[in-house]
């Protein structure tokens, strides 16, 4: 009888715990599975030996956890390296895993890779698969992962509304979102975008390089024709030697295992660009706003696309591993307008590797996206999407002042 | 023949627009009413003249924007003097007005009663009411006020997210929610707690004094229980001497026309807190959010409850003008469990006058609420609350390290 392992790695999603929930009842389906685990806290939990037992788990509660945003296992910052991922193979072992299932981004599929290798190495019978998630949208061969149509939803959510208070009390708005290397999710903002006067009017993406004196004279030009300003920025913009503009000011910086600096919990850059525009182009009402962690696991704005297809990674990654002989990643291929099927990829094509915005998805003004990327996002932010409406602009002839 | 103008002023809420619109639509019911007008930017627009025949808006569309957040009207920020009021009522005196409607907070009914006294004066015949609005639920007399319930859901809703995530990924989480003098709105954080050991862990009002070394004491504390903390923090937070702790920090201190600083729109009071608890307890993992507009204008985050009675104060303020013989504020009573009903009380029973929390809704430590206070507020919060799971802890029996 088989023994499956499931665990959670890296930054939580409002749809992660589909994928796992799909994994688990995928596998308990399977006569030759015995026991399904789960790890706390990501492969940490291996290392440490902490495991659950998920076949004790009722199915409904499964189901409520499935529809709760964040990771329900916990999770981990930790990037394993060799030695790390041999500990992981020794508790896999010792608990005679047969196989294991981890959901994250590219840093965990790397990790998966990595037992993968040491496991045919001690000639160790057992399937390794990722399952992709990630709010930053950068896993490559992937039409795009789970987790970011809900972050996007929510930041396009988040700027229809933050335009409707700019439009109310005018002035200059500028809102930074997740983003390292990846422009996506600041770019679904756009989304956020109805009438041709609506914000956001300037979104800044780390594809491209950030100059300050050209993000003044872009905001200066908006103001000029708007009266106002909405701007989405990432967090992740940075200058021409590719130093991030967040590190420029922070004072104390932070880096985790993977050599990533803290970008995110903190309104360092909101408040940097801020100060830049009241000082130099003496603009009195300036406001910024870092979304934070709001934006990647808030309850009650996701999008059903998304849940759907996070619970199909989790069942498909158990399907393959049941009935494929090869480890792999699952991927998703987008197959319609709109409709997608899956596929699994070897870990080597996954793994360790990010994908950024295509020239096609950022128009030629460097501050706006394409009808591509419209067309591109529209469909994955599912189902219900709020729509803002206004008032049409029958005015009253002056009577004092004609 | 009667003409009615209708303004919003004050800070955008979700639900503000439900009010105009049922103040424009219940006027339009009244035989002796001519045309509806609406002021853009509050009383601003109305000393400009910039006025909007809302009688010649459909119906379906003015139902599309009461479904919108914001102030479809635009706002003001301004807070008229004596003079100020003295120009509004030339306005509305030229255009023949008989009834004016203002939505706004505690500002925007003084702003109502001046102008009422100036009609008395000149001994023309015009009524004027308050209808009530402001996220910070401050107004006194009334039970609670249209905009809080659905802000209030929002930072219910946040603080589930932000401490499943936090669950995740353990470390110190600070959220900042808006309230410059009253705490309601941060300490619905506490809403957003299901499980006894969930955050928020510490929430901390304007109506306690917020002493440095005591936040401190208090986070080592819950670290040492829970190995995490979540804390809500009010951005009106101020010391012994009523200083705001974010002004003691910020460094370009801006204050608008009604005095008040600046608290909102800069992410520094999370970060110099966040700061403070990185350097005095050697904690790394801290991370800082501030809610900022998205808490208040957010789109897909309404309290239905909130809708209903923005709406019905709305309609019940143009009731009381038809059919009443005297200016006012319409105020909502809290009748049962949970049901509310409308009075209209003199404007200066309202006007300019701040309710901050109850004791009876903060618990003696100072950084938690009462049940009194989750039984005051949860009917307000609405249907179709989203609620979080956990898996159930079935260990497995470590094989290694037994």
């Amino acid at each position: 009888m088989a023994k499956v392992l499931i665990a959670q790695g890296g930054g939580p999603t409002a749809v992660i715990n589909q994928s796992m929930v799909g994994a688990v009842l995928e596998s308990r389906k399977f006569n030759n599975v015995d026991l399904v685990y789960g790890a706390f806290h990501g492969v940490r939990g291996i290392v440490d030996e902490e495991l659950l037992d998920l076949t004790q788990e009722t199915t409904h509660n499964l189901e409520m956890v499935a529809n709760t945003p964040s990771s329900a296992l916990g999770s981990t910052r930790d990037k394993p390296d060799l030695k790390y991922c041999q500990e992981i193979f020794k508790v896999l072992q010792a608990h005679e895993i047969s196989y294991f299932f981890y959901i994250g981004g590219n840093d965990s599929s790397d990790t998966v890779r990595i037992v993968s290798d040491e496991a045919r190495k001690a000639n160790y019978a057992m399937r390794c698969i990722h399952i992709p998630k990630t709010i930053d949208n950068d896993l490559v061969v992937n039409d795009h992962t789970p987790g970011f149509p809900s972050a996007a939803r929510f930041v396009a959510q988040a700027f229809i509304g933050a335009n409707l208070d700019n439009s109310a009390l005018p002035g200059i708005y500028i809102a930074v979102v997740m983003g390292r290397h990846a422009g996506f999710l600041t770019a679904a903002s756009a989304l956020g975008k109805k009438f041709p006067d609506d914000g956001p009017h300037l979104i800044y993406v780390p594809e491209r390089v950030f100059n300050v004196d050209k993000f003044l004279a872009d905001v200066k030009a908006t103001m000029d024709r708007y009266g106002r300003c909405v701007i989405a920025v990432s967090e992740g913009i940075h200058d021409e030697e590719g130093v991030p503009i967040a590190v420029k000011l922070a004072k104390n910086v932070e880096q985790d295992a993977h050599g990533n600096v803290q970008l995110s919990g903190t309104g360092a850059l909101a408040d940097m660009l801020c100060d830049e525009i009241r000082t130099k182009l003496g603009v009195k009402r300036v406001r910024g706003d870092t979304f934070g962690y709001v934006q990647r696991s808030f309850i009650g704005c996701v999008s059903d696309v998304d849940q759907r297809e996070a619970r199909e990674v989790g069942e498909k990654a158990v399907q393959y591993a049941m009935w494929g002989d090869s480890d792999g990643s699952v991927v998703i291929d987008r197959t319609g307008f709109y409709s997608s099927d899956y596929r699994l990829v070897p870990l080597e094509t996954v793994a360790g590797k990010t994908k950024v915005m295509p020239d096609e998805f950022i128009a030629d003004s460097g501050t706006d996206v394409t009808d591509a990327f419209r067309l591109y996002l529209r469909p994955l932010l599912g189902s219900g999407m709020p729509d803002a409406y206004r008032l049409r602009q029958n005015l009253v002839p002056r009577v004092l002042n004609p």
